[in-house]
């Protein structure tokens, strides 16, 4: 089976083409097997590339556990470069079918290679009960929670993007990774809260200026990860909610950096980035 | 640039033909580039199979910091199969030049391809003074050793396989990964002990019967991996001389298993273990 490994911002997945060649009979399995770092290609988890009989193409995301998720901004991206350089689609603006609808997305493309992608990854989600949160306000923006730790207590603004976040803006400290690494630390408390009943991803955001920012990520389920494009987004939000950045923010994240714009005129996030193939292989099947 | 993703026991490693094809110009940087787990291809190094005037083939080994070493085990047994499967030389019986000069490998293969290679591995170093080690003994056995953690203190044996190891025969409960995870914590202690002038690497060993044993390994710099080959050889040696086990052993590694002799015949360490091909890529050169 031919793949190609490619990755967004560090966050990185085998893309198989489906629409070429025959789909695997278990991407379940597949996927456990090819996601080993050791054992097998090593990455994120399996992305699929099918026909679609209402987009440019559709896909079909795995996690390295095996488990079946609907959408990953990152992934999306390169998703988008794949169907374009690979002549699936050799538009501009493709359409793409996702777990969460078809998604509109623009290619910057330079020497015939789709560089950059801009992705609308929809309306934030402000009600604290749909987030979920039992934290006051809708949605909480600086609320102040404590936890178990010598840090103690931090003020964090939530937001959902079809998954709940916390975003805390902190100040430089929390950038240093190591010994003393505060995300490691602090990322699981806030994880496990008791104000977020399905658990939450947690933001600890520098800000430079109003349109410029430094993130680290504690992921839900994942912990310290290179990048999070529904948390950059998410940051986004929480920024203007704050006001503490303007509505169009260049992030830096550990893996790269994501352009985001929570759009006036339409009330959604548009995430740009880029979309890099970082070699191709042919996996053994029986 | 073709490439074959092998691993022993999860030690894995890029390896690159460079008797059919080009070597790198610049393996040290390409070394960097593959190894990345995000943004390359994903492994512990780079070996390069070149040409021999001397053995059947010659292996150069890359860390994934590009530094260049001598040789592994778990590498020279992969780079046998190579050689034999793709037929670089067919015979059962390889010579393979490496930094620690031509060494003797003798293939197990099933129906065309080498799935289990044995490795002479040379004597074991017991002076104290060569391995080094400041502790009592030619080598020191069983010898007591504190350090700043609630475990408190160890009893060791030292051996060197070119490479310095301190063997730590323990409880069940050293087996278990997890938040209370005993290598993790006391792995770097001994490590960094003031007993080993140029560090050390720790092996914690439940013994089952004097013929098995489970082993866990904290290697110097690299923290806890799935599998160290002259760290088996060292657990062997050291069995013996606790008269803990006899001269054949079968060693359970994180990341699968190796029998191990040491040969009363002529001092030498074998090491025989799987060799695995994962899959095969093509990395993009400019």
């Amino acid at each position: 089976m031919r793949f190609t490994k490619m990755h967004g911002i560090g966050n990185d997945y085998v893309y198989v083409d489906c629409v070429r060649q025959k789909p695997p009979a278990d991407p379940a399995g597949l996927s456990r097997a090819v996601s080993d770092r050791h054992f097998g290609v090593g990455s994120d988890g399996l992305i699929l590339i099918c026909p679609s009989e209402r987009a440019d193409a559709r896909m079909r995301m795995f996690n390295a556990d095996g488990s079946e998720s609907e959408m990953c901004g990152n992934g999306l991206r390169c998703v988008a470069k794949f169907v374009h350089d690979h002549g699936i689609a050799t538009k501009p603006r493709l359409a793409i079918e996702t777990g969460r609808g078809v998604l509109t997305v623009d290619l910057e493309v330079q020497s015939g290679k789709a560089v950059r992608v801009r992705v609308n990854m929809g309306e934030p989600i402000l009600e604290s009960a749909k987030i979920p949160t039992t934290l006051p306000g809708d949605p909480p923006v600086n609320v102040p929670i404590t936890f178990d730790h010598p840090q103690g207590q931090l003020e964090v603004t939530c937001v959902s993007m079809g998954n709940p976040h916390a975003v805390a803006f902190v100040d430089e400290e929390w950038l240093r990774a190591g010994d003393r690494d505060l995300v490691a630390t602090v990322g699981p408390k806030i994880e496990n809260h008791a104000a977020f009943p399905r658990r939450i991803n947690a933001h600890f955001v520098k800000v430079h200026s109003p349109n410029e920012v430094t993130m680290r990520t504690w992921e839900r389920g994942s912990g310290i990860t290179l990048a999070c494009g529904t948390g950059a987004c998410s940051v986004c939000v929480a920024g203007v909610l704050t006001g503490l950045t303007g509505r169009k923010l260049l992030a830096h994240l550990p893996g790269g950096d994501l352009e985001l714009e929570w759009s006036e005129a339409d009330n959604c996030v548009y995430m740009t980035g880029p979309a890099t193939e970082v070699f191709t292989g042919e996996w053994p099947t029986a």
